[in-house]
């Protein structure tokens, strides 16, 4: 019989019962119970079947809890990832895993230290929308991808939470920069030269409520990454170029498209009427050279496994798929953006410092 | 009777041949006839039944030409401008006007020491698409338009003649950034402070082949408008953004929406499941507090107002439309773009230079 692994959730919010559900749904996981400080969320854990623990101490002095979920408020994340190592938990750590690089490197620390495995659930990294435009770019199916870029738009600005605040890690680069910069970074296994970030604060002085981030690869290659609260109207989620072809995703639902060029041959282009002037650059192709698939790849992705490699991993049967030094690089690549939008500058990062002789 | 005013073609390619389409269509206009180097363009001019001149001092001696229009090649403006007011004509001139910004100067000072009128055909300034934008933001019918992209894509590449080549004034962000950047200056009517570019070199490593570019307006707005030749599917042609609202403008068919924020009330967000995650930020507002318009408001503009401007200047009955304080500004801010792609930084324009005490 297969061993299970014990799981308490600290902070029983929107994320907390989200990662209850999954769980309760794998058999290699068990939920020990919850721990939250509002008596709001303690009853609606009681009436969900879920014990709740009193106190934080009383998670940690849990025998029987192998790992510690940490859902709370981004500020909180780091002492309680720290105690609950030392205390002989795992962790399983929402994003983002802290306020700043330098927090990270305390927990990376402390996880050598201790030899308990901390990881950060970088959820979207199994994204189908985002797995699509990997294995187009892993693929070579629209050529060589030169330039990407991923929209998250919604228009009712940032829940009014904690997500608010400064002191609490909120803003939108922090909450969905994060992924969005961890999954480019994957795909374009490259490093970063050079940071361009502008952050809106289109209702919230205090913290972006958006962002708009150029990232330049060492190769030549960009990704522009985006996020906005109040868009009325969405751009696509993901539009690609490649050296021979294009393709969009429109939003979650995969409605897209790529368009492949098939061949350099093409007919000459007739000069169009285009508003109050002649255009012969931007006539349409008509479809010559090109072929037009309407419907994407499809890839099935169940973040299941996310679990189940932190299980195999502390059963030694299996690597990390989220590693550390992966999440401090986007948070190091985050203060760099930040301090773009302050100095409004272009900022070098991991640029090889080369003397010139 | 109404006056006419005669006209001499100097360049008989794509966009000379549309300028004589056009004024033949003007009672108040009359082509005098045509000028270009090439036997073959030459040919094309007899069979329309349009006198030729065999060189270009023939133009310049024919008294009865008011106005040499210019369509050459873009290096070749000047020269050919400064000579015609030299010689007693006005001048109309095909974008962008110059190859720099010190060419543009020494023109405004033959105007002034010539008397005669020099002014530059910006006719995307009659872009029905563009007056929409424009009426959206001055009626404040999305509240404060605070951003605006405008993207011109196509898939075609540079068409194959000088426009591929630096020497005679190519590439995209002459062709049509020259344009983009002079509408957004006009539409939004301040200060640029930070101007930051990339140029894209798909398969031209001489001339850039499209270009993305940031302007950072005194106030915090921004514009981000974007040329491509190897996009082989297009992102919407305006995107814009206001405190109340959002618009797109998807191609020159103006198919399109506007979006409008009726009351600040909204209904509480109720997380929706999107990719591998939850998300209560961007869960969609169904259409809770906003009024979606799906058809775009109609313009009727029309180009022969420019070439009538040009004429009741020349009488004294107008005041010029297209100024060349404008197109000397637009030059210099693309020379700002030229130094921020190739310094990869943040370049400032017209940055008040204050002294802190």
């Amino acid at each position: 019989m297969e061993s299970t692994c014990t799981i308490a959730v600290v902070g029983f919010g929107g994320m907390g019962g989200h990662h209850v559900e999954h769980l309760e749904e794998i058999d290699a996981f068990e939920v020990a119970g919850i721990y939250d400080i509002r008596p709001s969320q303690e009853d609606l854990a009681r009436e969900k079947g879920l014990h709740v623990y009193t106190t934080f101490e009383d998670v940690l002095a849990d025998k029987k809890v192998d790992i510690v979920l940490i859902a709370t408020p981004n500020h909180l994340h780091k002492e309680i990832a720290v105690k609950s190592m030392r205390a002989g938990k795992h962790v399983i750590c929402e994003k983002p895993a802290t306020m700043n690089s330098e927090e990270m490197e305390e927990i990376i620390d402390v996880e050598k230290e201790t030899g308990q495995l901390f990881v950060v659930n970088q959820n979207r990294r199994w994204d189908e929308d985002y797995l699509v435009v990997k294995k187009l770019h892993d693929e070579r199916a629209i050529g060589d991808v030169f330039h990407v870029e991923c929209r998250v738009h919604g228009s009712r600005g940032i829940p009014g939470d904690w997500r608010q605040k400064k002191q609490f890690g909120g803003g939108m680069l922090l909450d969905w920069g994060v992924h969005l910069v961890d999954r480019v970074l994957l795909m374009f296994d490259e490093k970063v030269e050079d940071v361009y970030c502008t952050f809106s604060h289109v209702r919230n002085d205090e913290v972006d409520d958006g962002f708009k981030l150029t990232l330049t690869f060492a190769s030549g290659k960009t990704a522009f990454l985006e996020v906005g609260t109040y868009n009325y109207i969405n751009l696509p989620l993901w539009y690609v170029n490649g050296t021979r072809g294009s393709a969009v995703i429109h939003d979650w639902s995969m409605k897209g498209e790529v368009v492949h060029l098939e061949t350099d041959e093409q007919k000459d282009a007739k000069p169009i009427s285009a508003g109050a002037g002649l255009t012969k650059t931007m006539a349409p192709r008509y479809d010559d050279g090109t072929v037009r698939h309407q419907q994407l790849p499809r890839i099935d992705s169940n973040i299941e496994d996310f679990y189940l490699n932190v299980k195999d991993t502390i059963d030694g049967k299996a690597d990390i798929l989220v590693k550390n030094e992966e999440v401090l690089r986007v948070m190091r690549l985050l203060e760099t953006a930040i301090e773009s939008d302050a100095t409004r500058q272009v900022v070098g990062f991991e640029k090889d410092v080369k003397v010139r002789e």
